[in-house]
């Protein structure tokens, strides 16, 4: 089966918006074997939305359009697609119902323009978008013999992933004739891609053209991305099944999850399932290991909360901190990462405390402590301790790296031990 | 003048990669006023490579190529660019040394497939590429009677780029009768689309096909994205003036920003500008907001901290709201979100503080609360003060929306009174 999308808005060529939207919709085609021959992106031009996504359905079997549905003058993506087949737009009560609804369980009046969110080219399927007001559209084209498949989507990115995963995938997987591709994702934190290279070594005699392997760095860590192809299932699990017995063998113990899995949902889980809490004091992250923990759905069930001691007078009179260490050793050391995970557990009475100190930068850094330069804390009714990171130049990218490395550090320690 | 980018590669279409490249490019394009009809995404395929330039081609005036320019067999595009215009491959000696002293200065042995690197279509220009080994092609196209100029760059970004600064941008400055465009973004926040669109009423004596008003929505608030075309500078900067005027005169309290300011960006400045401090005391955004704040560069100078109390516990023990009041009214009230406000402002000895306590979701919600009940609490020393907003279903973006109020908060109240 082949695809295009095509993804609409001016925002999208003079570079205000990165491109997201088509990358994420490949990566579900690819998964599901789909074959996507090319991504396209226009302007908000009615004229040559249309003749585009005229010449896709000629050339694809299924086209995905994502943005330009919104109810205001520029959104023309809908009256140009409704054109291209001569449907007329028609009121659809219930899609207007639920964009009044919408905006009465906000507490807002709803603005009359948003009146048009709520016609809908005739003939066309509407998809209904639970997370905003723009419905989505499907259609099914059979002008020229051959089925081909299109799909209207918002351009806000979390609509159009709801509706992509809750409306139109199911309808492609229906489609006939897919053949079978099945990924598995592991993945691994707290290693770089080529020492877990090394730990994995040779592993050619698993795979084939049909069984790869891919390593796919990131700021959590490195994905393994697992692919097999195959017309039989049970092959084709058996040679992932193969495959990953090997790297978790290998390198188990930088495995944290798998697949949709996030590091802070993986920790919360294994929090969770020992009956465990947890309290976090944040100097250079500064509430970004909180903001990751209480992320999961449920969170309150095993963290208490934290403080984010930016300022010595906090780390000392709310965090038990030693004035007399911050004065040896300062803020950014072993001693007073520790002091900190273990008064921001006394504090909130919980069973562990985390905590991050460090130099995130840009300023601040010293030759003794270049930025970069992060201490992360731990302590339990056992003791305290603390292990000192050396990350990179860029502020966010260090609150990115040093928040990875406290909530890894919270996996390791219940994990393991 | 009009273009097309044609990006190349597997990887794009299969969602391992971002097209960042698009988005960069589109961007120096439009600083120059060139009219970027369409970016397209292909993979490794020669024949439909060759295709989609000949098209382009004849479409735009300028297209730039990038991606598949490596020594290995799956890069296609110089030969599909080559055959596409009949010039043989030339081995270009100039190339070949390059290369070559580039493996001998890192001090590693040139591969022999490296030799490819050197053959150039016959009639086609070497843009040198000092930061890599795969030169870009120039060529100009005038077998249609009109100049067309195609640009053919490696798919490296810093390669990519440096090409596009160093050799392409300039070549595209010198060519004739590039018109002038000026893009302007205002950023609101608070308002809906369709409610900012009401406000601002009927611009359309202000609008024309040179002069264009978008609406941009996204989590932080609509941008307001104004674009004017046109061969005199003062002209263009004078229906811009004209439209901005009137945006602000009917919109400016939603206005927050300018262009790539962030709203925690804005909030930091003028906070520093006042000498202002700030504490927050998070429930439901769960440390976001303090992650927010500490995410531009010398946030220390105005965020002394903050308190995460997810639990009533450490909102009584730590941050002094009273155990009736959350017996009587609930933790998501707007009497605890002002008492959370003004015990964080207390214990962190700050000018100000804010709060928020809601349901993200998804479990937690009554029919009194429904999930997306959020109260944003403001203490300062005139008094303390809550405002009740309904958002939505999703957790994390209720979190987003939480944190943007709350910010904008502190925006509206120090830089109206």
């Amino acid at each position: 089966m082949t695809a295009e999308i095509i993804t609409i808005g001016d925002e999208l060529l003079i570079g205000q918006v990165v491109n997201t939207n088509a990358a994420w919709i490949g990566e579900q085609l690819h998964l599901l074997g789909v074959d996507l021959v090319r991504v396209i992106s226009l302007g908000d031009d009615e004229q040559i939305i249309q003749d585009e996504v005229s010449r896709a359905l000629s050339a694809a079997e299924f086209v995905v359009v994502t943005g330009g549905l919104g109810p205001t003058h520029d959104d023309v993506t809908k009256t140009a697609v409704a054109a291209l087949f001569g449907a007329p737009l028609q009121f659809d009560e219930a899609v207007y119902e639920h964009v009044k609804a919408r905006f009465a369980r906000r507490g807002r009046r709803m603005a009359e323009s948003n009146r048009t969110q709520a016609m809908v080219p005739a003939g066309f399927h509407v998809l209904p978008n639970p997370v905003g007001t723009a419905p989505g559209l499907w259609y099914v084209d059979g002008r020229s013999g051959t089925e081909r498949l299109l799909a209207v989507l918002p351009g806000v990115p979390h609509e159009m992933r709801h509706l992509m995963l809750n409306e139109v995938l199911p309808r492609l997987r229906e489609h006939r004739g897919l053949r079978i591709i099945v990924h598995r994702t592991l993945l691994t934190t707290g290693i770089g891609e080529s020492d877990l290279q090394d730990r994995i070594g040779d592993v050619s005699k698993l795979l084939s053209p049909t069984c790869r392997l891919a390593y796919l760095p990131g700021t959590t860590g490195v994905r393994l991305r697992l692919t097999a192809y195959g017309h039989d299932r049970e092959e084709v699990h058996g040679m992932l099944d193969r495959l990953e017995a090997h790297l978790r063998q290998t390198a188990g113990r930088y495995i944290f999850g798998e697949n949709d899995d996030t590091l802070e949902a993986v920790v919360g889980r294994a929090l969770a399932e020992r009956g465990l809490t947890v309290a976090v004091a944040e100097s250079c992250t500064g509430g970004y290991v909180l903001n990751r923990l209480t992320n999961t759905p449920g969170a309150s069930a095993y963290v208490v909360g934290g403080i984010v001691a930016y300022s010595n007078r906090a780390k000392v009179g709310l965090l038990g901190v030693d004035p007399a260490t911050l004065d040896d050793e300062g803020a950014v050391s072993g001693t007073v990462a520790a002091q900190l995970a273990r008064g921001v557990r006394k504090r909130f009475g919980t069973d562990i405390g985390i905590s991050t100190t460090g130099v995130a930068g840009p300023a601040g850094g010293t030759p003794d402590k270049p930025v970069g330069t992060v201490w992360i804390g731990y302590s339990d009714a056992s003791g305290d301790h603390a292990t000192l990171h050396h990350f990179v130049e860029e502020r966010i990218l260090n609150k990115e790296l040093s928040s990875t490395a406290a909530l890894n550090l919270i996996r390791r320690r219940i994990t393991e031990t």
